[in-house]
C-alpha cells in the first residue's frame, strides 16, 4: 500500500493487497474463511478490472448485509450431483461465490465428460458480475453461458410495470493468449446503479432507461425507482430475452422468479435471493475433429470485428487488468477510510 | 381448396392442403419423400400461423434452391451419438428440416435421460425459422433454445462492416394448455427479407436498420444491400449476443460462421450453408422437486407480462393459427399460380 503523495486523495494498492483486505474484513464480520476467500477473489478481481461497483466498494455493501443477519456468512454449500450431465449446489442462504467455487470444479469435469453440462445454484444471494465465472470456465477450456434473475425492477415491452429483474447474461469463449472472448450485460437498459448514481448526483438518466408511475418515459431516475420502472435493452427483442434468464435460472431450476425475489425481500431492500444457470460446452466433444480449424474460424469472426475499429466486449476490462497487475491501481483515500472502518 | 367470390384474388386452403401441395411440389422437383415431408410440415405450419415469408411463398425459393442443384434433395442425414448428452447430425447438405427431424427425437431422449442434451445439425443449408423446432421440444415438456448463424450481412456494433449474420435466438417453454412459451428473434435489427421487401417496393427503412457503403445510417434499402450492412438490434449487446449465435452454431460444432458461409455462398446469393445448435432443458431433473410450484411460478410471470397490457411473444402467431385451424387461410391466387406452375 501506498499513498500518493500527488494524488493525496488516493490510495494504492496491489491485487494481493485488495484480496487480503478483504478477507480481513469479511472474517473480522463474522465470514467463514471459505466464504470470504471466494468474495474477496472476485472483488479483488472487479477492482483489477476497474468495474469499481464490483470493487472494493463492494465490501462496504457485503458487510451492511452480513451484519444484518440476513445472509448466512457460515453456511456450506451442499453439492447434489444430479446426473452425468447436472449438478446443483444448494447455497443455503449464503452468498453465491462459494457455491460457484465448489460447484463449478464438477460442472467442468462433467462437461469434459460429456460434452455439455449445467450447474444449477440454488438459494444464493447474488450480488456479483458473471463474467468472472464465465471466464474461469473459457480459461479452463470451455465455452460457457451464465444466467440469473435478479429484483422485478424491469418492465416487459409494451408495458410499463415491473415484471423482470435486471437479468444479466453472461457469455465465455476459450481463446489462445492471455484473454478469453467474454461478455456480460444487463438484459435491462441500463444497471440498476447506474440509474442509484444518477439519482444520488442529482443528474438526468437518458431517455429509454426506464418509466415513471404513469408509464411515461422520463430522465428523472428518482421517478424510475420511486414507483416507476426500468426498461430492457433493445425493444421487444431484449424483453423476450429477459424472460428466458427469469425461466432458465429460475422455475427450471425450482427457484425464484425476480417477482418472487422482490416478494420475499418485502421492502428491506436487501440484495436479490434466487438462484443462478451456468451452461458450460466443450468444444472437444461437439466439433468435427478440427480443433485448430474451429479456433481458427472463432478468430477470423474477431478480427473482422477488431479489424474495422469495433470493439471486443471485455476489451476495456482487459486493458484495465494489464495496467493493474503491473502498477496495482488507485481507490479514493474516503472508500478505503470506510473500508478500513468496518474492521473495528 | 375454395376460391372465395368475394376475394377474386385469394384461394382458401386448409392446412392439411398446403402440406399436400408443398409435398407434391417438392416431390415433383426431385426431393426424396422424407425431406418433402418434412420441408412441407414447416411451410404448412408457417402459412398457418401466418408468418407468409416462411409460408406457401418459401416453395418458390426451396424449388428454385433445388433446382439450380445446389442443394441435395435426396442426401439422407446421418446420426452421430457423440455422448450421452450430444447427438451430432450430419445434414450433407440438404435442407436443415429432416436433420432436425431425425435429431430431434435423440435429443429429446438425452434431455429425458441427462436433463440437459444439445444436438448440433451440421452442413444444413437453412431457410426456415427457429420457433417450429423449439415449439415442438416445448410440447414434449422441455424447455429449448436454438441457435443458427446465416450469411454474413451484419456489422458489429461500432463497426459499419458485415461480420455477423442476422443470427437468430429461439426459445420455448413448456406450458400446460393449448400453447407453449415462446420467442424467436433475429439478433439483427430487422430480418433481411424486410428490407428486401422495402428495396422491391421502393419505399424507406426505419434509421437503425443498417448504414450505406460509407458506414453512415441511411434509409435506403439499396444502399444497406449493396455495400452497405445491416445492424444489430440493442447496440453493443445485441452485437454480443449475435457472437454468441456464431460461435456455439458455429466453431463450437466444428461448422461456419456467416462470414464463412458468406465466403462459400461466392456471391451466388443462395440459401446460407452452415450449423445449428439446440439446446434442450428437461425440468424434471433441474428443479427441487416441486413440478406444479415451478410451473406456477413461471406463469405468474407470464401474467404478470400480459395483465398489464403487454403481449407475449408468438401470441399474434398462436392467435392466427386458431383462426387458421377452424377457417382455413386465403393465400394470393398468383402466388397459388406461381406455385402450381412448379408442378410442370
Amino acid at each position: 500500500m501506498l499513498v500518493n503523495s500527488s494524488m493525496t486523495e488516493s490510495v494504492r494498492l496491489s491485487i494481493a493487497e485488495v484480496h487480503e483486505l478483504a478477507v480481513r474484513v469479511l472474517s473480522h464480520n463474522g465470514m467463514s474463511e471459505a466464504h470470504a476467500n471466494a468474495i474477496a477473489k472476485v472483488i479483488a478481481a472487479g477492482q483489477r478490472d476497474e468495474c469499481h461497483s464490483h470493487g472494493v466498494y463492494r465490501l462496504l455493501v457485503t458487510t451492511h448485509t452480513l451484519r444484518k443477519g440476513k445472509v448466512s456468512g457460515t453456511a456450506e454449500p451442499v453439492v447434489h450431483d444430479r446426473s452425468p450431465a447436472i449438478v446443483a449446489v444448494d447455497a443455503r442462504f449464503a452468498f453465491s461465490q462459494l457455491a460457484f467455487e465448489v460447484g463449478s470444479k464438477v460442472l467442468v469435469e462433467k462437461a469434459r465428460n460429456v460434452g455439455i453440462a449445467a450447474l444449477a445454484i440454488n438459494n444464493c444471494f447474488h450480488f456479483s458480475a458473471l463474467w468472472p465465472e464465465v471466464e474461469w470456465l473459457a480459461e479452463q477450456g470451455l465455452a460457457a453461458m451464465a444466467l440469473t434473475p435478479s429484483h422485478a425492477w424491469v418492465a416487459p415491452a409494451g408495458g410499463s410495470r415491473p415484471a423482470l429483474g435486471t437479468n444479466p447474461v453472461a457469455f465465455g469463449w476459450p481463446r489462445q493468449g492471455d484473454f478469453p472472448y467474454v461478455f456480460d450485460f444487463a438484459t435491462s437498459a441500463a444497471a440498476r446503479g447506474e440509474i442509484e448514481l444518477h439519482r444520488r448526483a442529482g443528474t438526468e438518466i437518458p431517455l429509454g432507461w426506464g418509466v415513471d408511475a404513469s408509464g411515461l418515459p422520463t430522465a428523472d431516475p428518482s421517478a424510475v425507482v420511486n414507483g416507476g420502472a426500468m426498461l430492457t435493452f433493445g425493444g421487444h427483442k431484449g424483453s423476450a430475452l429477459s424472460t428466458m434468464v427469469e425461466l432458465l435460472a429460475g422455475p427450471l431450476i425450482g427457484d425464484l422468479t425476480s417477482l418472487d425475489s422482490l416478494a420475499l425481500d418485502d421492502g428491506a431492500g436487501g440484495t436479490p435471493c434466487h438462484g443462478e444457470l451456468i451452461v458450460a460446452f466443450d468444444p472437444k466433444h461437439f466439433g468435427l475433429g478440427d480443433g485448430p480449424g474451429d479456433a481458427a474460424r472463432a478468430e477470423r469472426l474477431f478480427s473482422a470485428i477488431t479489424d474495422q475499429g469495433a470493439r471486443l466486449p471485455s476489451q476495456r476490462r482487459f486493458e484495465a487488468r494489464t495496467r493493474s497487475q503491473s502498477e496495482g491501481f488507485f481507490i479514493p483515500q474516503a472508500l478505503y477510510s470506510d473500508v478500513l472502518a468496518l474492521l473495528r
